[in-house]
């Protein structure tokens, strides 16, 4: 893939903040064409050592620079935009992360106490590997952790993920997974970002490694195809991303939009869909940091025998 | 260890419904002492059809019947208790699970909306599969549901998990690992009961795959180890087990419980663990169905090199 | 004020169905100027008897609509926008409530139960109350039920309350009173809608008693005032809007900014106005069924006293 | 009624620590006797002075001592017990409130800030005011901040409320109302103590204006009454006090309760109910600082006309 020829996609001026319909395209696309988009870091490369603080060298509400919106021919409202990730290349050598005051899972942005002080670490991106330490080494496993299309009516804030996708923070949009989007404008009009070289759980103290990236994907378009939450194809699992506070709901969202899944793709009835999760199902926290909280519901496709 | 001569420990009499400190001793232990516990399912063995409901054969809250206490030798308040779970055989041929009304993750016990259909499910064990219907068999991979301890003053009924351990419903109390309590009465007061064949994450439908079973374990005392919340020990990941409600603060107090545990015990600083948490840091849902939810944190051995 | 004359305000073209920067201006208006506007009620007028059912006659995001934006001469970002309620006049003999599938706070949109039935309620208004039945009459208490202004890069729906105002559904913004909101573009941008003839807290049912009314109100500007979440002041107290999921979130952010402002207008310490507001600090619910949850914390005056 | 000639109890020995059906009865008393009890403040009059801090002088989970139980001749399980309190006077000349780390509605028990400092505050009470400072007085309205029964068969530490009554901290539970509890065990096992001289919604500080005090009540028996959670009458309204988390469904254990109270002995239907609650029904944050916070859900009986 490294070597495969493809149209590259920057933006042009500045990047957007947020998802929503009013965006001037940035590049038109055909469904099956492999393109790679560049995408800065959330913090948009400014933090490059551990003297440049997130509170000072960017201004909120400009932060999580997405790169869009692509216009994919042929999407309609009601279509269901596949969006096929085929490699994520670190566009730096080095990953940033930060301890911003008032965000974090640690953390409340509405509390007396005193704040966790803020901090910048720098971690280099080397061998595959993202150094941690001297002694500890993270495998380079890396995701966009925002990705999505522009609602209706709304512009949404890149820091907020919801039925439009957006920054889910969720590990299993990488390389090698399809994501599905509802289309609500025409062209759908794709965004994406937020590139991490690896992330845990929940992303809980509040960033991941964040990088720029060469994100290279492709799209197609599943027409007349109407689903409500961002889903998931692996090799191996279904998924649905469901994204709300408390955590419960976001869990509640993934799982009701994955029964439905089930039984309409695969003649399951709610009843025996509802026993089968109960007993295989799977969830992965995407983030409980941002403003709403990614929950991911899985089945492994093997299961799906009704 | 399916061989070994174990002593067997059956409840005589009621069993408990509480972990609490005012039950009369079932037997006592040595440490190191390798015994096999005889429990009922949550069910207390009630529902072996499915023309048995649960709202029928059962009265709340004579839920979830425990086998124990258990006093361990030497184990005194300040002390944490070491359980090491050998094995888990079922004790019946088949497993049932069972949808409660007002009970499980896609309801909720306070709407006015009809309730789904009372349903029991009858699942038989065979071949180191449990059958969930004809051409879908889940692999059999058993937990107790409920294990721990007795609080100093409360006696919590046994649908519920806390800091005692309880009701986690987490698929991590599983053979081959070990689970931490704090100890907070002279003996500890160990129970357990609630195995499961299997069961997804969050046990979304109310129930897992509930059987009677054989449950091998063996006890060692910490003393003067004082922890807070429960914790489990894998070969290869170190986990807290917190449980509240909503999700994230159960959460919450898994992340907080994890990172005292590597500053306490590896020589983490505060904020390299929660830094080096959000970006290699795990979480598994233990149940989000029960009076309080339980989140597990992770963190891999490998790791620990600060 | 009944027999004042003010100048009408009607929306031109379709209203908008979000709180953002991208509307055009619908009219002009002076601090100090009043004036009347007329606004549409959640439904668009669309619901007229009890076979007029929410999900046939309104389409989704389609629904609460506002008028405006009005364009404030000589608000700027940073400073604050105090909207003065002066007189609510139902447009309309009756008001209309309904429930929703899927909405209320006694019920859930992710769950598998079967869906109350949806109906629709009109409630005549006559001799200043509202109409519920034969034998039970509700004082007429009105206000508006959304009210705010655009966000500097956001655009909402306006079924969402947040730190711009919205959908707060406070009982709180009623004639009398004086709403306090932050700035964000040039001109504020306001909009109002959603009037309600009354309600309880938290709308629990989904929908108040929703009339389209004529609304009369006139404006200030704090030149270089920068508040966070909007305001409320009576003759008796103080208040903060807080908006958020879950409620004790929604909570959380009113209280700290009141705590702000008693610090920073009042002299307080954060100390003694956190125990001055655990001793006589009061909460009201906006509503508990939106998107996100309002919370109303409230001081009154006569204990500004530090 | 300051007056009357009562029968006065005091607890022997040790106060309970727990509301459950374990400890050894207090005293009997008959239906319509009238009994003053006499309550210890939350912290066992441990704090007399700004020198004292909670966590030097007090145990955890030695806090919020109850007088009892009291044992109410006829009644038993299935019954409704009725406690009409009629008086709360103050056993001290001053109330005390304090700041105890990681514990209040603007802190958070799980998070890596540094802590709020803890303080102690001493308030006289003279002349039917509560002295917060030279220029601040608060009006002296006092009530019971945890009031309750024994559960069935669990007992539960004295700070956390539930469907048994205990540590709800809601200003209703006041002289003029009466409380109805569920009766699970022979005799009900009243317990009270934690009178607070007065306190803000949710007291979100953490600790009331806390008082040792004598409290006067007398006891009622509705034979065969079954209800499910703490309701409240007054002369002019109907309650239901709920407690979980997160807030809301402490409100939805209120609002469901109340429905079925109003179906049940007022002839409302479902729908009618839920209706005329979303119109005049009001809300009131007990507290939201204890284990499960808890909300009260009332109607005005003049509604009451179905």
């Amino acid at each position: 893939m490294a070597a495969m020829q493809t149209r590259v996609i920057k933006q042009k001026g500045k990047h957007p903040y947020t998802f929503g319909p009013g965006h001037k395209v940035l590049a038109r696309v055909r469904p099956g064409e492999v393109v790679t988009i560049v995408t800065k870091d959330c913090f948009e490369n400014r933090l490059n050592s551990p003297e440049d603080l997130c509170t000072q060298k960017c201004v909120f509400p400009f932060l999580n620079p997405q790169t869009g919106p692509l216009f994919v021919e042929g999407a309609k409202p009601g279509d269901t935009l596949v969006v096929k990730i085929h490699e994520i290349q670190p566009d730096r050598d080095f990953a940033v992360t930060s301890l911003i005051p008032g965000f974090g899972a640690l953390t409340h942005g509405a509390i007396l106490n005193p704040a966790i002080p803020e901090d910048t670490k720098i971690m280099p991106i080397r061998n595959g590997e993202v150094v941690f330490s001297e002694r500890i080494r993270l495998p380079y496993k890396p995701f966009v952790g925002t990705i999505g299309v522009a609602p209706e009516i709304e512009s949404i804030n890149t820091l907020t993920p919801g039925y439009w996708g957006g920054n889910m923070d969720c590990v299993e949009t990488c390389p090698g997974h399809e994501v599905h989007f509802p289309v609500f404008v025409d062209g759908a009009h794709f965004f994406v970002g937020d590139a991490h070289a690896t992330q845990g759980d929940g992303e809980i103290s509040g960033c991941a490694a964040e990088m720029p990236a060469r994100v290279t994907v492709s799209f197609e378009v599943i027409k007349g195809k109407k689903i409500t939450w961002p889903r998931i194809v692996s090799d191996e699992c279904l998924m649905v991303a469901g994204s709300a506070r408390p955590l419960e709901d976001a869990a509640r969202i993934a799982w009701r939009e994955l029964i439905r899944w089930m039984v309409d793709d695969y003649g399951f009835t709610e009843k025996d869909a509802y026993y089968l999760l109960g007993q295989v199902g799977q969830m992965r926290v995407g983030n409980m940091v941002d403003p709403a909280y990614t929950m991911v519901a899985k089945i492994q496709k093997k299961y799906l025998k009704p």
